[in-house]
This record gives C-alpha cells, structure tokens and sequence, in this order.
C-alpha cells in the first residue's frame, strides 16, 4: 500500500509511544469491530453500485477500472488496499501470519468475496488476541530495521491508511453517479440516551 | 456534516460501550497529536496546490470549488469539515464548548488560516483534558435524546468522519493534478528500532 517511507516533515527522533491502553478491548474495538464494520459498509455501496448499474443498463465492471486520477488506484485495487489495511492491521497487533491474498479480482463479485474473506478473518479475533499489542513492535517491510510500537501503528498507520482506501472508494463509486449519502459511509453506531 | 441520523442496518439495541482506556493520554493520542498532524498535512497538500496553480499558471482559486461529485461537498466545505470534525472531537471529549467558525472562507489562503485556527485550538489541549472522556457521553445534535459514550464517539463517529473529509479533500486536488502521494498523507510517524 505504501510505496516509499513514510516519513515526512518532522519526523527527526522517535518521539516516546503513544501508551494507547493496558487493556486490549479498546484496540480489538477500533481494529476489528469498527474495521470489519466499514468493511461491511463498503460491500453495500458495491451492491448499491451494481444496483445502479443494472438501473442505467450499463455493465458494473466499468467500476473496477474506475479511479479518481489515472496515477492513482483504481477502484479494484482501493478495495484490495482497505482489506489489506484491516487484514494486516489484525495480524501485524496480534502477532499473527496474515492469510495470502493475490489480487487477482477482475469482477464486482469477485472484490465482493474479498470483502467477505477479510471480514470472516477479522472475526476470527477476540479480545484476547491483543493482550501486548500496544508494546508490540510492528515491523514495516518498506524500511529494514525500523518499525512502530503497536499503539502508534494502529494510530499513525492502519487507521489512516484503512480510511484512505475506503474514503477513496465511495469518492470513486460518487463520483460515478452512486447514489450513496454520509449515512451509507457512517453506518451503524452504538446509540444511547443521552 | 451529517445530514440524518447515522445508523444502519444492524443498529437495534445499544451495545455495551467499547471501554477505550481508562487512562487520558491515548484519546489524547488518537483525537488530538494524530488530528492535528492530519491538518497540518492537509494545509501542505493546500499549499503544493497553490504552487501546482502558478506553475500551470491557473487561478489557485479554481481549487476551492471542485469537488469530486456535484452533490458532494466542494474543496473549501471538505477543509472546513475536516477542521469542525477535529475541533468538535476536542471539545466534545473533553466537555468543552467549541469555538464558532462562520465559513466564510473563499480563497485558498483562508482555507489555510481555518486550518491554522484549527490547530492552534487542538494544541491548547493536554492529556489531562480527556479525563473521564471514555464514559463521557456525547450527544448527538441531529438525533435529540441520543448519543454516544466517549469512547465509541472517538472510534465509530469522529475518527471515521474525520478521515471522510480529509481524504475527500485529498481526492479533490489529485483529481485535479496536484502532484501527492501517500507519503504526503501520511506525514510523520513514530518510527523506532525493530
């Protein structure tokens, strides 16, 4: 997903970790229940995408090749790119072997499998799987040696990173003629009285 | 920034709330040090537009208008969210009344100081402004009589909003031509050894 270091301005020394929290709930609630639950949104807007195809009479694979910028990802590899984001995100803080994807989807239906594999994986986790992830080290394969405490990770990288890919695939389906609203994007959230 | 009630399907009953951490410094982390790194992103990606603009010698201006579908927000409401969805994060974790900001805003440059505004009040906050703020309920103005625990607010509403804005905006000026990557979206992170 990241093609250079991603590093910028200000970076200079390590600043301390960001101690997000001791105990693994709330890293379980923002890596894996918001994440599956966005990745659950997105599978709607690709079905409210073929929808709207089948209503214009035009074929729905003229959105896997969609994109916002002819140097950016298409829509087919935004989609790749999100569940990428959340299936690494889930194995890099809980230490495991994430499973192989080879992105090899060409069609609506296909990334809509995608989709369901990844959410499958992620609901796979429970809580427990986290206990040390703040602490753990998050190697990143694009610069050697170097890495990221898991709280930071979580923060500073999986979290921006998934909402890119995601945001940029309702921008692609929007700017398309998909009738999608903040509410599709939202999605559900855990009300109370207030 | 939302127009209607935001849930989905699957809302029904309330689920217990995402306990988020019962120590300050990691909403901290996530709604204040990493919203505040965004913005200050967004105000580069603002200013390499401007430098696109003059060298293509075209109106910077042009920026403050597109948008990526004709029923979504423009380029200056897009920034403008973005700045509200940080501030109101802020504030609303912390109990806090927010300042008003009446966008007005119409050229580049006043988007810029909106982003400078928005910054300067996220850095009058410290961690010892988010105790309690996991359990601290927000309500929602659009849905009168509802809102969300602190913690479930930060992951389920403001982070995912947040992003919507920042990314849609990001979207725009490449759309646009501006010459970004994901390095510029990500700006810096906390690398250490690994």
């Amino acid at each position: 997903m990241l093609r250079a270091p991603a590093h910028g301005p200000g970076t200079g020394a390590a600043r301390p970790p960001n101690s997000l929290q001791e105990h693994p709930k709330p890293m379980y609630a923002a890596a894996i229940t918001q994440f599956t639950k966005m990745l659950e949104n997105l599978d709607r807007w690709v079905d409210k995408a073929t929808q709207h195809a089948t209503a214009k009479k035009f074929d729905p694979a003229v959105f896997v090749t969609a994109r916002i910028a002819p140097d950016q990802y298409n829509f087919t590899r935004q989609v790749q790119a999100a569940c990428d984001a959340a299936k690494f995100a889930a194995a890099r803080l809980s230490g495991k072997e994430p499973p192989k994807h080879p992105d090899t989807e060409t069609t609506v239906e296909e990334l809509r499998a995608r989709i369901a594999s990844t959410v499958a994986y992620l609901k796979g986790f429970g809580p427990a799987d986290f206990e040390g992830a703040n602490a753990r080290i998050v190697p990143l394969s694009w610069m050697p040696g170097q890495g990221l405490a898991g709280a930071d990770y979580l923060v500073e990288l999986a979290s921006p990173n998934f909402y890119f890919h995601v945001t940029t695939a309702y921008a692609i389906l929007r700017h398309n003629g998909v009738d999608l609203g903040k509410v599709d994007y939202i999605g559900s959230i855990n009300l109370r009285d207030a």
